[in-house]
């Protein structure tokens, strides 16, 4: 498919608008390391979170976690992620029956469940997100490349979405374990959203966290050539 | 596919060893936000670059990337990226043919490109990685259920690669536009690892980087219920 894909880069392709900012940009310096402790926030002592304290999520917190999580990069800007915030007890109740038994619990308890999706028709906002060439007509038609993209690029943001919401202070407890075509139904009808994954979100009890399993080292999953 | 995910949640079911951290864990205060500067450098300021400084990527500074990547969560700890990091110039030359002609110059002038796959064999290592129960079974001849685990854990993974590299002072450039098979023959032969997209990774110059494209703002990619 690579015919396809000619354009189909993360990065923005030259523009004016481009070229006027490569001129006024100045020399930067190294960027520092983050230091330790937002380290262990984000990766080292991070945990997914089976039980909450009882500390609400304000509407302020959820929209700083998108203002966050949006800026991550998207093959050619797609951004095919959708979210809906559950909140409120009668949108739980209506998630409730979705959910594995075990994932019912945490996910009533929880401040929010966002609900993690991707549009398949993602492809019409390109002119407004990438407007710098038709980069819909990439995708017109071609269904495997839709789905490719919107899940692959759906999925980074809801990576980018767990870290954001963890650079701010909260905690996660993302899940696969529902279904996804009744979830589909109920929370994005009359549409090409398709739900990718759960991820409950508020202040964590520690003492919900299971012991750490293990992770693969480098030589295991990485090479150098 | 529900009755394949009964217990395919991100969090490890309940063991010994996991009530044992239990009642020794204790409560925690809340946790601080990350401060502006750390916010900027992973997401506000961060951006795409298409041209790199002089300055190598060390070996150790690879590793540290991975050994914070890796932390981040995947369904039943499934964990199925695999990085192959091109760094000489034998194996830039490899990768040269399978690019788009926009792509091959940042390319060749990055100090390392990490080509980042997901092996679809992931679910053999789940007795190690997954000890509690046999999760492997959940998977074994169930190509649709592998085939999207691998994808969109693998892609959680690169992006969470993305974020650790912004997180120890690197920039990045990720890409989508090459040929996938290609890649797959060169650097994954003889398994079933497939290339998902491409990161050049080193200390950008601010000079290559092109005008920043529009996000969406909350209310058109979100809603809370």
């Amino acid at each position: 498919m690579i015919h396809a894909l000619i354009l189909h880069t993360f990065t923005t392709v030259g523009t004016r608008a481009g070229k006027i900012q490569k001129r006024e940009s100045r020399r930067k310096e190294v960027t520092k390391p983050l230091d330790d402790e937002a380290l262990d926030v984000l990766f080292r002592k991070a945990r997914s979170y089976n039980g909450w304290r009882g500390e609400p999520v304000s509407e302020d917190v959820l929209k700083a976690v998108w203002d966050l999580a949006k800026m991550g990069p998207t093959s050619a800007n797609c951004s095919p992620v959708r979210i809906v915030y559950v909140v409120s007890h009668e949108a739980k109740e209506r998630l409730k029956p979705c959910l594995l038994n075990e994932n019912i619990e945490k996910t009533l308890s929880a401040p929010a469940t966002a609900v993690i999706g991707h549009d398949l028709a993602f492809y019409d906002r390109l002119p407004d997100l990438f407007p710098h060439t038709d980069a819909r007509a990439w995708f017109v038609g071609d269904a495997p490349l839709i789905e490719a993209t919107a899940f692959r690029n759906g999925s980074l943001q809801g990576a980018y979405f767990m870290l954001a919401a963890r650079a701010l202070g909260l905690d996660c407890g993302p899940i696969s374990g529902f279904d996804n075509g009744r979830v589909d139904a109920e929370f994005f009808p009359d549409s090409k959203i398709k739900s990718n994954f759960l991820c409950n979100i508020g202040y964590g009890d520690p003492a919900s966290v299971f012991a750490r399993s293990p992770r693969m080292d480098f030589a295991e999953a990485c090479r150098i050539e």
